[in-house]
């Protein structure tokens, strides 16, 4: 099938948004999500971006019933590690249960790790939940090391009044 | 003891690189570390940078034997959560073997959660090694939650020659 893979822009939030939920569904945490497509549109394409993206885009023709044309995205960021240097982080990575196994979730992951190397990225970094077993045969497929399984890094996180809480001198 | 926290700049690089040094002896990663003193000038000091840096120093008289001032520091970068929204993760945090216990660990991460909530932030990220009881156990102490232990998230990284591969159309 043909598809095509291009920089995401502020037009593109209202379909990120409706993509980032169907992902937080069959990640089981779509009661904790709280970005809106507004969030998007400001906290990526306002100066300084929070993020960058890109889309997976298909003909009219295969359009879904709903008459989706976006049907994949990913988000990215720039990152650092003291030990090696530049990273770029991939946020997410979805491709519509439909239009899967047809390579558009390698060639969105692929996009990512061209422009990290080409903003001088020694690495692609990323996060998988442990039960999702068709995610992690992939990124294994792609060369992808698991980590946290490796070396034994835990992501760790303070957040509502735990944080509040931190920041206060 | 006296201390103070500040803003990175250019000029501190020099000892951001030899607490960076120590930092991975601690983890046993040294043999991996592959960023210098020039590496953290360029990617923390020019346009568009790949991180932030703030650093603790004690007055002359509390001066290291080696005669280091500089006594700690945490980088940290801005960063997004598809969920939650604008996110500070904090790359690094340090303190000097004979400068803990001070709390300055403690201050140096409620600065990055202070200019994490000014930037309209939700949630702190890092990374802890499992076997670093000690850190963890402060982290815990700072209303911190291991959501690799609670959820399940797992750190993936591609580099090297696979990261290589993966860019290739």
């Amino acid at each position: 099938m043909d598809f095509s893979i291009r920089a995401a822009n502020v037009e593109d939030c209202k379909d990120i948004a409706r993509m980032t939920m169907e992902l937080s569904e069959y990640e089981k945490v779509a009661d904790q999500v709280k970005v809106t497509q507004r969030d998007l549109e400001q906290d990526g394409f306002s100066k300084n971006p929070f993020f960058h993206g890109i889309v997976a885009e298909v003909p009219e023709q295969h359009k879904t019933k709903d008459g989706h044309t976006k049907i994949g995205y990913a988000l990215y960021f720039y990152s650092y590690s003291s030990i090696l240097g530049r990273s770029v982080y991939m946020e997410d990575l979805y491709v519509m249960p439909d239009f899967r196994g047809k390579g558009i979730g390698k060639a969105l992951m692929s996009k990512v790790a061209q422009l990290g190397l080409a903003a001088g990225c020694n690495q692609l970094n990323f996060t998988v939940l442990d039960w999702n077993k068709k995610s992690l045969d992939f990124y294994f497929s792609q060369g992808s090391v698991d980590v946290t399984a490796s070396t034994g890094y835990h992501c760790m996180r303070c957040d509502g009044e735990a944080l509040q809480r931190l920041a206060q001198p």
